[in-house]
């Protein structure tokens, strides 16, 4: 494949379209932080702000600063989310709010994955802004010990399930553990995130990686069983994907090759389960049995799953050499080009039926935000930079 | 329109077709209670048994035994449900969990439409079982008891909203009220059944119906403003169609004309605002601005959304006589019976996609039970047959 033209290619979607679509559509210079529900043009179609892609916003914002390019917009309005989580996100007991009305008033209660978003973005911003963001720093570090301490016994007081009984352990927290413990492990220096990111691996690949079946599990029973029920048999092939090149990296940072060789070998049957043969793209669930699903969107086509995707398959390329990943990422890369990007409006559409048609007219709402596609573009040029540089074109 | 022919027509998928499946696939022998995840076949694909649709079955058999067939069968399965819910369905307050394993061991907390549907149940098959079931009498009444002293604060423990903060009102509890006001209102002789549903009705047509807009907005402010939210706009068809029916008859039993009246003229709005021009049937969810829904299956075409089209445009035209509401029966006749029904193996399929292939290949699952199909087959049949015996026909 022609690496070099990609690699330009996903640096000037970056560059010139996705972060303009951002800066330009989503500030609220009103009342801080970001609109994130905007229509196919960029027009804010609903104010609520939501405290997940507030928190990815400032750490995708803060990341082009740091790592990018040193604009002053981008700086700017990372400090207009930070501020924003600061000033409104937190109830009293340091935890963060699911939603917020527009002025900052919490209408939703705290949620364990709020939390971990805004503290990789608070920390993100502390490095970004340098001592004058000190404040950012402290609070991302005492978020992320209050997950830590959180996921000791994971009670969810707004849990319908009774607790003790039909015990399970799902994947979403370890995987985004593993990846913020990451994260704040590149800013600041502290023994804690290696220790707790590499437990929270250890657990993914223990029990939700089933290697075997070549399926990744996202709610098991405490011995790794797989329970014949909807929530046990259920398989997202995006958070799979996600998770594996999650923990292909923290592998590589932390000096675990075994979990790098185990996540890489379990990403070609992920991605031949989760394909869609009659239409492509990557489904949103899939029962693991093949029994109906509960999710009647099961069929739909996300983008941050093909987002996950695209990343999934290049590390593990860049890691192998392998031509099956080459294959696979030309293979997702041609069908999300085709069909989630909008050349009229820039951007991506963030929801397509299974045939691919546009279901949801619109660029962002509730969970989609500044965060995934901005964040793959980052990573792909960069690791198409580096497979460049290694003269793997 | 032929109304001897679709009252046969209704009659007989109820008896040959419809309760056959059940009755064949559905009880549970060795634990109690039914099944209701079953493949296209009627084949079991999981074991949990749901709340709702255990409640709803009850109500079903025993409607069938006391007022279509005095088939001992009928009785003795709805024994087996009816028992499994006093056995094993309530917690320690009274109140009936959402979920149980096979065996009747709880692991989802209670949930208030668990009370209703089951209180339904449990009411008719005191009625159709006579003095050996005075138990189910009583439990219906205490448990119908309970949800009306919940309906004063409408308190939910697992609720993520922050109480006070944005307050709004859920158009579902009144609805589900008014029915099942209705329906023990005709099994126990006591005035508050017609007292508490008549007060749900009101709610309902001052707070939830708009007039001027001609749509049913399920969730408003107390005041009955639409907030500009993704919940304040969201406008569910088939909510909106079944709770108008239930309006008819509230009015009709309870000597309301003007209820009947305001139901029946919301009517043609809804279904032109709901249906489907490009590829027919109803939606699922449906913006009242024109926004993009957060639902990712707003366009999928559900079974129960068609049944309640099907029984509101017939009473609606039992009650006017008018042609649009004779020719709306038809066509959600003809789109129904084409699509949901498998004439193959019987019953309907419940999920279909937009362009109205099948989507998930099963017979009932967590929602879908013995319950809407059966009760709109009865229902219409039953309208049919009053309007040929009125020459309507």
């Amino acid at each position: 494949m022609d690496i070099a033209r990609y690699a330009e290619f996903y640096r000037d979607k970056l560059l010139d379209d996705v972060i303009p679509f951002w800066v330009r559509h989503s500030p609220d210079r009103d009342c801080g932080g970001y609109f994130t529900c905007l229509d196919r043009t960029g027009k804010v179609y609903d104010t609520d702000k939501f405290m997940w892609p507030q928190g990815r916003q400032v750490w995708v914002l803060s990341k082009m600063y740091r790592h990018v390019r040193q604009e002053q917009e981008y700086l700017d309005l990372a400090r207009l989310g930070a501020e924003f989580i600061r000033d409104h996100g937190f109830d009293e007991n340091g935890n963060i709010y699911f939603a917020l009305e527009r002025d900052g008033k919490a209408y939703a209660n705290t949620c364990i994955f709020s939390d971990c978003f805004c503290a990789m973005g608070l920390a993100e911003y502390a490095a970004a802004a340098g001592s004058e963001a000190d404040w950012a720093r402290d609070l991302a570090m005492k978020t992320y010990r209050g997950v830590q301490d959180w996921l000791v016994n994971k009670e969810d007081p707004y849990s319908r399930f009774i607790p003790g009984v039909r015990p399970t352990e799902s994947m979403a927290f370890d995987m985004i553990n593993v990846n913020m413990s990451l994260e704040l492990d590149s800013i600041i220096n502290d023994p804690l995130f290696r220790q707790c990111g590499l437990a929270s691996a250890e657990r993914i690949l223990n029990l939700h990686v089933d290697r075997k079946e070549g399926l990744v599990f996202d709610n098991v029973a405490p011995d790794g069983a797989h329970p014949d029920t909807f929530g046990g048999r259920v398989i997202l092939p995006g958070h799979a994907l996600e998770c594996l090149w999650f923990l292909i990296s923290a592998g590589d940072a932390w000096g675990r090759s075994d979990i790098v060789t185990a996540a890489i070998e379990t990403i070609p049957d992920m991605l031949e389960f989760g394909w869609d043969e009659k239409y492509g793209g990557f489904f949103y669930y899939r029962d693991a049995a093949g029994k109906p699903p509960e999710q009647l969107e099961w069929d739909r086509k996300l983008w941050w799953v093909h987002c996950e995707a695209l990343v999934a398959t290049l590390l593990a390329y860049k890691h192998t050499g392998r031509a099956e990943f080459a294959e696979w990422f030309e293979k997702v890369h041609e069908y999300t080009w085709d069909r989630f990007a909008d050349p009229e409006h820039g951007e991506w559409f963030g929801y397509l039926d299974r045939g691919g048609e546009v279901l949801l007219n619109m660029k962002g709402g509730k969970w989609k935000g500044c965060f995934h596609l901005p964040r793959t573009l980052h990573v792909c040029w960069q690791l198409l930079d580096d497979l460049s540089a290694d003269g793997q074109g």
